[in-house]
């Protein structure tokens, strides 16, 4: 068994590597003078079942490319298996034809993948379940939310509600309040267009409560913070927030800055940069989960 | 028949177009906040034969993440044939394993698109024409030369010699010197590392001669401005130079500024951008040789 990083999530691999007690794999994945990514692995991996950690995360063309010129030079290598572990699945919203001649994105990095060579992926957290049905080949598809509810639950918080902030992750919301033992809520939102959101009103009851907003992916966070400070506009005494993938693009951190949001929980799917690490965010790691899964 | 131009060479796209007697399609292709690709195909193209305009020249995962997608959304909006002009193929340098464990990326390259849905390709000067047999769609390779030879024939240059600047483009010389009539030269030189050059010595007879350095690709410049410089120390009246591929990455421009290149004659198949553009630089159009091939 061996296992190599790749760019995106270097802290991470490492993590998960101490996690089943082995060293990482020595490969260097740099560029040519003209950007072409240029890979070396620097070891004999015959015979092995390889793991490689890549989250194709911003920027998400690089990573993904990395991803396949690793994957087709380990083939050539002759490893045994090569598994794909993709903490944060790129392009996944882009998942359907919304409107007319859009591409199914989401279905064509799956192909991609599997074209190069790729055996097994094993990933958080899809933004839509049925990513997995995509692949021919072996997916494994992981949860945050015990993670998340595991921080949740050592706070002690009482009187809690936990939110959906759109219909989409009412499914989410439950399996957390589940776990907190809590009732749900939903924004009910509209949205004009992407990175664009409305908030309309609020189903259930938050007065007086401690809410606790759940989503898969927070980009530009423009849902999550107008849904924070609608909850505490409409009588909730505090509002946390989590998610598994903290994509953060854009105004993200100043939008959460400025919000009614108390705090931020966040895993490290995406590798969070210097200037996203602020007061407000709290950072828990998937390392054991996936190491679990390896 | 429709085409269609992604991001990497516009100005091309629209010579294309008019050489043929076409608009270009309606379509627009730009980024989500957090760099994923979007695209949105803004006429119906259901039934025709659409041509996709893409050099994956720099940045080259970017251009062809974009080929990609757009080939997913055409394929999906039922296009009747898929044909892509790549005017430059990226990665087509790494076409073989050369050392233990590398990639061959340009062969990855020919299965993504081939995955993704396109039905043939039009290509100019692979850097190998083997790269030719990594496809198993209709793939038309055309030939930069002829361009070229007519710039220098109207010139009416006297006393010439084609020089190539390493082994592996001595035919490509040949069919210049065959175009012009006249003899050929091979500079011998031996590369310790990639984008590093040591020039050795010359093969033929240049003294007093006109020479007419040839690559398929002009990267960071090493290779070409050493033999310049070498050809003129060895008693050459003066040197011109040409390529098909303007890659000119990194150091290359100032290489070229400060060698004895008296002109550097490129093609259009990557577009250049202003800082690029000195008053040693001609640039030539393939716009209406790709015309024929549509
Ligand atoms: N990277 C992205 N950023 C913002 N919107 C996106 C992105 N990728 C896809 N979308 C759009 O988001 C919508 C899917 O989001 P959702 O409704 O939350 O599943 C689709 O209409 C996509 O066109
Ligand atoms: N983008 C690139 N820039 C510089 N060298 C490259 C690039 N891609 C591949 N190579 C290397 O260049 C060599 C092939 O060049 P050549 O010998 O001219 O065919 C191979 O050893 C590759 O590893």
């Amino acid at each position: 068994l061996k296992v190599f990083s790749l760019n995106s999530n270097f802290k991470l691999a490492q993590e998960i590597a101490e996690a089943i007690g082995v060293e990482l794999g020595k490969c260097s994945v740099s560029q040519f003078s003209d950007g072409e990514v240029q890979i070396n692995i620097e070891e004999s991996i015959r015979g092995c079942d390889v793991y490689v950690i890549q989250s194709t995360s911003q920027p998400v063309n690089e990573h993904l490319m990395e991803l396949l010129i690793m994957i087709d030079a380990l083939k050539r290598a002759s490893a045994k298996t090569i598994n794909i572990v993709m903490p944060y699945y790129g392009y996944a919203r882009q998942d359907r034809k919304a409107r007319a001649r859009e591409p199914i994105t989401a279905k064509l990095v799956a192909n991609l993948l599997e074209t190069a060579g790729a055996d097994r992926v094993i990933t958080l957290d899809l933004h839509a379940p049925q990513i997995q049905g995509f692949f021919d080949i072996l997916i494994d598809h992981l949860m945050g939310v015990p993670i998340l509810a595991d921080y949740f639950e050592a706070k002690n918080l009482s009187d809690l509600v936990i939110v959906s902030p759109d219909h989409g992750g009412v499914t989410r919301a439950r399996k957390l309040a589940d776990r907190l033992k809590a009732p749900i809520a939903i924004i009910d939102k509209r949205r004009p267009r992407p990175n664009v959101v409305e908030v309309m009103n609020i189903v259930g009851n938050i007065e007086g409560k401690t809410a606790i907003l759940i989503d898969d992916i927070i980009d530009t966070a423009g849902t999550i913070t107008l849904a924070a400070n609608a909850l505490v506009e409409n009588g909730a005494k505090e509002v946390y927030a989590c998610c598994t993938h903290p994509v953060l693009s854009g105004p993200a951190i100043e939008r959460i800055e400025n919000s009614k949001i108390k705090e931020l929980v966040v895993t490290n799917t995406i590798a969070l940069p210097d200037e996203k690490r602020t007061a407000k965010i709290v950072e828990l790691s998937v390392a054991s989960l996936i190491g679990e899964a390896i």
